[in-house]
């Protein structure tokens, strides 16, 4: 499966992926991924937010329709695994990708196994996990949860000025039918998400595959610094309006505010205009992206930067507005689910994580779990992201034995014993 | 004139100009030059490099062959005035056509008084100077003076990865006829710039025209500073190698090394890889462009810059290169040409200049001059950039007496008394 997929969508000069929602080699992920579903007789469906499933009801029952009607209902609700295929600019082959093809290789392994399956199995691909060309991340389980309104989707726009819906319609998707899906998401029992670790914890304790406890809140805010576009050859430093320099201080103060909370704070994502060598600029656009281990911690690390970006901007004569584009709570992973799935690896390690992810939106909305496997160098969202090959097939293995065991219990997951609580503490 | 050339490749959000080297903005504006020169019986060529040129004769020799025969050789020699017609990204709208315009306008007036001419004369549009797309200015002078050779010239790219003969031939021009062209510059007299002033000391001195004294040094400097790409929430701080920190850093120590030198510095450009807002950069290219009276004092300032990055890189763990991508030694315009227009413009103030010319670029080849206009604000390089109307038509008048006074001289400029000893001291 790895050799059909690792050539779309590569740069050839940075050996990292340029997958972006909708964009041509996300189009030839998607045809993999539909490709993959077919050829092992799975039920094929794309829902109204563009979200890809692969729909498996049980031995014998493969051709039946779409979203297998199980009667009475949601008694049986369907176990589902997967995870995304798009990519960050430049990212690596294993953020995303491993999560689906190891949902494709889990699957295998059971049927080869003669597993049982008392409850449909489903492996999603969620489209716009990384929000590289749109600015919002998940955006595909954030309209399925409601938690992006069709509305707020619409005004999407990429760096190139083409819209959202523009760009769904131009991979043949219908941008109409956007928005929550509680049809969908209230018959599934429960999410399972695998994922490279981005991190070296699983290093440190020498462990192939580990649980997720939580993710750190964290979000996204734009900052807009504006000045005078001037001469750079003519105009006097005193007579100067320049905010690359008032950017250049918000920088600075972003580290050091983040490194006395414990937090961590990024500016990797700058736009000026005009952007011309002989111009001052006129505008300096910086993304900053905050996370940490609480939600005051976060919001006193931005509130600081904001304030150290303001104070600048008086000295060089410069505006600074401050825009929240996302932002998501802290998620703290259905804890039945989560210590079932542990105990059942062995007692695998339980870690946090700070990184976003559709089991992290979905949680609000019913009970999901993360499977992390181990990151040798612990670099992520860069070609230089890996995993080892028998940590890989580990992780297949523990997926499998995860599912299986979850494929058994009818009431596993929402509708189980405990399992209720899970969605709502899932949703502080 | 100004009506037809106005709405040409203004982007209607920011109101600036994008006239870059060859784009369709570009050729409308070498379109619209070629039909003024037309429609004044002049006879227009495009030169190897292609600048574009509309000669005159004198009366009764409008229809004589490009670049008119003048015999005995060198005995009149020609007077050129003009400037260009591109701009910076979101230019305004005189730095580079107030030139073109008045001449066009001078040349017109001197027809109406029945001016005499001894000497042809020649309005010219250079090409590229601002180097917006390239990346080096003042290409069409430099190319033809042969400070720039063609081998430097072909391997110049855009921002998209167009090389410039790619550029050139998709405009309809022939790349492989650049180069240095002695020809055409050794027959000319002198040239003489009117240029739109890009600071405020004609409006200090209360005068609607001056004269330029000199250029200041100035150069452009990409700085590559390279990290390690990795996600922006799950990787610690102290295991990151972040250039944006390094670029920070050097941003805010070019303006303080500028500051104590008395020279100005600027990062006013920045490309950043793989530009995402949940990534830490991998590359942060920045771009200064700086200048001082001296050019001991420019290479200080820029040495102290440099040293500044590579201490802070060593602390973030990046690497910094620094590759001076253009340099311009200091332009003492030809004294004898400057002192008799002041005296000819009734005692204009003469001032120095900190931005770079095609006229500073050829005083190095033959004697050049330079006549400003007022600008109100002082801005430049920006859509504020101004002039008032009756200060553009006191430029055209005090261009018309210039060319007036020159044309009836044969030996102003080169092969005057004295005027060889100008070109020597311009090349210091």
């Amino acid at each position: 499966m790895w050799a059909d997929l690792l050539p779309v969508g590569r740069d050839a000069r940075t050996g990292g992926y340029r997958r972006f929602a909708w964009n041509a080699a996300d189009l030839e992920c998607r045809a993999w991924f539909r490709e993959q579903a077919e050829r092992r007789g799975l039920v094929y469906e794309a829902d109204r937010n563009g979200n890809q499933w692969a729909w498996y009801a049980g031995p014998g029952a493969a051709a039946a329709a779409p979203r297998p009607r199980v009667s009475p209902a949601r008694a049986r609700p369907p176990v589902v695994t997967g995870s995304h295929l798009d990519s960050v600019p430049d990212g690596g082959a294993f953020d995303g990708p491993l999560g689906v093809i190891s949902s494709f290789a889990a699957f295998d392994l059971l049927i080869e196994r003669g597993a049982e399956f008392r409850r449909p199995l489903a492996i999603v691909n969620f489209g716009d996990e990384e929000g590289a060309r749109f600015g919002v991340a998940c955006v595909g389980s954030r309209l399925a949860a409601g938690v992006l309104t069709p509305e707020q989707a619409r005004a999407l726009k990429d760096g190139d000025g083409v819209c959202l819906p523009d760009a769904m319609a131009a991979a043949g998707y219908d941008p109409e039918r956007i928005g929550a899906d509680p049809e969908l998401l209230d018959r599934i029992g429960c999410f399972v998400e695998l994922h490279v670790e981005q991190g070296r914890k699983l290093v440190d304790v020498d462990a192939a595959v580990g649980v997720a406890s939580a993710i750190w809140p964290h979000g996204r805010w734009r900052f807009d610094f504006r000045g005078e576009a001037n001469h750079a050859g003519t105009t006097r430093l005193e007579d100067r309006r320049d905010p690359m320099l008032t950017y250049a201080t918000t920088v600075l103060a972003a580290r050091k505010k983040a490194r006395l909370a414990g937090a961590v704070a990024t500016f990797g994502k700058v736009a000026v205009e005009p952007n011309g060598t002989n111009a001052i600029a006129s505008l300096v656009r910086g993304w900053l992206d905050s996370r940490a281990p609480e939600e005051v911690v976060l919001d006193e690390v931005v509130a600081a930067i904001a304030k150290a970006a303001a104070d600048r901007a008086e000295i060089d004569g410069t505006e600074v507005d401050v825009v929240r584009e996302s932002y998501t709570p802290i998620v703290e992973f259905a804890g039945g689910l989560r210590d079932r799935i542990a105990k059942n690896l062995g007692g695998a390690p339980v870690l946090p994580t700070g990184a976003g992810h559709d089991a992290g939106i979905l949680s609000a909305t019913l009970p999901t779990a993360m499977v992390f496997v181990r990151n040798p160098t612990g670099v992520s969202h860069s070609p230089a992201e890996s995993a080892e090959m028998p940590d890989c097939l580990a992780g297949v293995e523990a997926l499998a034995d995860v599912l299986a065991d979850l494929l058994v219990d009818d009431s596993a997951g929402r509708g189980g014993t405990g399992h209720d609580n899970d969605r709502k503490e899932a949703t502080t």
